[in-house]
């Protein structure tokens, strides 16, 4: 035993981390195979880096959010930090290797940033990213317009049908309108800045930190606004395209017709139902150079700030009853609300030559927020009163014995029978005393949401016979005790009767999830 | 762009580290699936702890290896340390847990080790571990055997049958032996860990160490002899029961009934088979307090020492070539020897009692060495050049196009069929060229493994048809120019194709992994 052992400890996770487990842990894993297998439908392939790169490879890639990077410390040899994204860990990666010179790459991780935590919206210091990244020279828009698709068949498959948008718009178009509404060429990314500001506050605001902050002449600013707060597809591209001093615009040129072709793309792809060509979507990053994405739901928007003053009077007033006061609180910690965007991206052409100038290596891509996907979904199945379907283990079956007086408790043989489910593929599990009770055994079985019961009494066995209970079964149906069935087809009978049952179950939760309000 | 751009990096990962891609990632992948389908079978939830820990949690539990521990660099806030292993955070969620009386958890994740790394080994300074673990109070021996049973199982299916061997021994027994031989109290550790040592060096040199270094006195070392260097299963348990002398120590007398329950328990679930009671096992790790155990494969142990001083006397004599000189390089850095031991645990009831005496919960687990089961899984499949079977992508389609003069390239046409793949679930991949060349196409779709070509024809789409082709096959197979399906029928044709090629390709790599030898 070590000589400074303490009698108390501070036993907590560190701020903004959180542990994950049962029914949570289960959702989530749900949601990663979800994403990983759309990404592997696309021919993806695993990257994984190490979660601490050396400190110089992620210095001045994040702009001022550098100061959010989490630092190791120094104990002799190499100076590192832990990684602050899964972008810059795989340019490093194509820089390392200038060999593949295109790769479809899906990267699914943790990473860090020392951030204020908001834990109930899924805003963590130690969080996940989904990333899928083309990388490669190709034709334009091609590679730009899977991600896409990637992204529309990610959240499809989530059953988000219908409630989730796909905001898009291209770097080049924006650089074109503030060229032609006459941003001085330094002001553009700040303006650009304000621009994007414009999913949490109206223009008027917007336009005030425009003039008064960053010094924009007014008339400039109105310019702007006759642009920026458009939105549609096919129908704005039009638009735009009529606007002569647009297009002769050779920047916005450029990005309208990628846009054109884009749209004609994701027209092939069957997804353009779901995409905003939004000319108000800016993105903070300043590596992206062409197409940028941010995938929202009702929920991404702060809430209503109107609203505000108004509960503050009430509560101000006293009148509140106390219930009232606690819904509000509520409301304010709804996770549901507030989240931003639960993924996003775009093309950044050149963040792989950084480190290495002789391989450029264009590259487009998407990340998914796992931690917000998982916080409105399980909000929201919670708030459909579905929690019972979130089961904590996945066991099909429970092996249990019963006897009369002098009951050994079949130890042994249950341990033998769970060998043979196990030797099956048949998820088991018994319990782990030598002479357990009957109704403890059953509560154990149900507590678990395990589905079958495999029950073994002396008689039946000596004969070669266990019986096989459905759990759960309503009084007077015809296997409500279980059927009898021979040690030697057990396993085959539990299966078969394990696929019957996952077929209902995988319908109920498909009708359950489609019908969940996200 | 940020203001600190640099032309030249170091482009490398931190020492000890690694980036994992293509075949590499996907064959451990592999291992991870096998292995967490065990842990499940079982009934095993997942639990995911942060990367990184409070301090003061993994202090005082390592011994002398808490110097290898990795810091974050205090920021201001907590002082953090990125975990060791998944153990003591596990300890640490159930202190937390108070309510949580028994639970079976898996973990599949990093731990940090400042160690001096053995690339080539598998011995990293970042490396994954795979941990099951069972907490909770039962009947003696029910869980720790069927922990045994889940090595046996990942073995099994990782398809090293006969190729590993489980090490068993128990703590109380090993105390009971030193108390019996007159090891001083105050001496027991540091002589067991001299013990532990008899799988890297022969009885003569831990005796050495003993009676030299740690001042035993010789009559005693002679006695403990007389024990530690036996083996066997049920017949050392029954000569151990016999040696009246030991069964007076109540100690050993403890230790030797639990390993009897624990022989019966094994040979109830099937897998004695590959289990020694080996009296020289002793662990290092303090905090063990039952059942001990060690999972070892023929690369396990050093390379034999005695052929050293010869290799080096043939290369003073300047007389060995150079190919010979590099097979000698090859044998010591062969990953498949000196691995050390490939999966450890035994049981710890008091550590949970660490961080909160109240919450005294016992437990024992395992812990797999996914790296280094990795290593001697890739370089055993290499030395049987069955390479080529080690894909870097799992696409099942290549959708492509060929046409005559006038060729548009049919992108969209190319897209729109993917999408119909891809609506069914079917991995499927396309060129991003608006033209590309046949031969290209067919190109990519060998490289990447692909097993089947979709392949469009102007005309044969106009009817509405596809040709479905299966890569790869012989001159003069009555499909080698592939099959004309209907466009509405192609995603079931594709699925049944696929279906039926996979089952043979299942065969194939069964066959192999089974010829593999480990």
């Amino acid at each position: 035993m070590p000589k400074d052992n303490k009698a108390t400890f501070n036993l907590k996770t560190p701020k903004g981390t959180k542990d994950w487990s049962g029914s949570d842990a289960l959702l989530r894993d749900r949601i990663f195979t979800t994403i990983a297998n759309v990404f592997k439908r696309h021919g993806g392939t695993a990257l994984d880096t190490p979660v601490f790169e050396l400190r110089e490879i992620l210095a001045g890639k994040y702009g001022e959010d550098s100061k959010l990077i989490y630092d190791l410390q120094d104990q002799g040899g190499e100076i590192c930090s832990l990684r602050y994204d899964l972008t810059v860990p795989f340019a490093r990666w194509l820089a390392m290797n200038p060999d593949v010179r295109s790769m479809k790459r899906y990267h699914i991780a943790k990473v860090y940033r020392r951030d204020q935590p908001a834990v109930s919206k899924g805003r963590m210091r130690e969080f996940y990213q989904c990333d899928f990244d083309i990388a490669g020279t190709f034709d334009p828009m091609v590679p730009d317009a899977e991600v896409l698709r990637i992204v529309s068949e990610v959240f499809e498959e989530l059953g988000w049908q219908n409630r989730y948008s796909i905001k898009v718009n291209h770097r080049k178009i924006l650089d074109g309108v503030f060229q032609v509404c006459g941003v001085p060429e330094d002001k553009i990314r700040p303006i650009s800045s304000a621009v994007d500001k414009l999913d949490k506050m109206p223009w008027a605001d917007v336009r005030k930190e425009m003039v008064e902050e960053k010094g924009l002449d007014g008339a400039v600013a109105d310019k702007i606004e006759t642009f920026v707060l458009q939105k549609g597809t096919r129908d704005l591209l039009e638009k735009l395209l009529q606007n002569e001093e647009l297009t002769a615009n050779a920047s916005a040129k450029a990005g309208l017709e990628e846009m054109g072709l884009l749209i004609d793309y994701l027209e092939a792809f069957g997804v353009l139902e779901n995409i905003s060509f939004d000319m108000s979507l800016a993105r903070g990053l300043d590596y992206y150079t062409g197409v940028i994405y941010e995938v929202v739901t009702e929920g991404s928007a702060p809430p209503a700030q109107s609203s505000a003053p108004e509960a503050q009077k009430v509560q101000k007033s006293g009148k509140k009853d106390k219930s009232k006061n606690l819904e509000d609180d509520d409301r304010s910690n709804d996770p549901t609300l507030g989240v931003g965007s639960i993924a996003a991206g775009g093309r950044y052409d050149n963040l792989v030559g950084m480190f290495l100038p002789k391989a450029q290596i264009p590259c487009v891509g998407v990340s998914f927020g796992v931690d917000r996907i998982f916080s409105i979904t399980k909000a929201r199945i919670e708030r459909d009163q579905s929690a019972e379907t979130l089961r904590h283990s996945e066991v099909d079956a429970f092996v249990m014995a019963f006897g009369g007086k002098g009951f050994t408790g079949m130890l042994k043989e249950r341990m033998d029978v769970s060998k043979i489910l196990w030797n099956a593929g048949i998820k088991a599990e018994f319990a782990y005393k030598l002479k357990p009770k009957l109704p403890q055994q059953f509560k154990a079985a149900e507590q678990g949401g395990i589905p079958f019961a495999v029950i073994l009494g002396e008689e039946e066995l000596a004969a070669g016979k266990v019986r096989v209970k459905e759990m759960g079964l309503p009084d007077g149906h015809p296997e409500k005790e279980g059927v009898l069935v021979e040690l030697t087809t057990l396993a085959d009978e539990v299966k078969s009767r394990l696929a019957k049952k996952q077929t209902v179950d995988v319908a109920a939760v498909t009708q359950q999830l489609e019908g969940v309000e996200v």
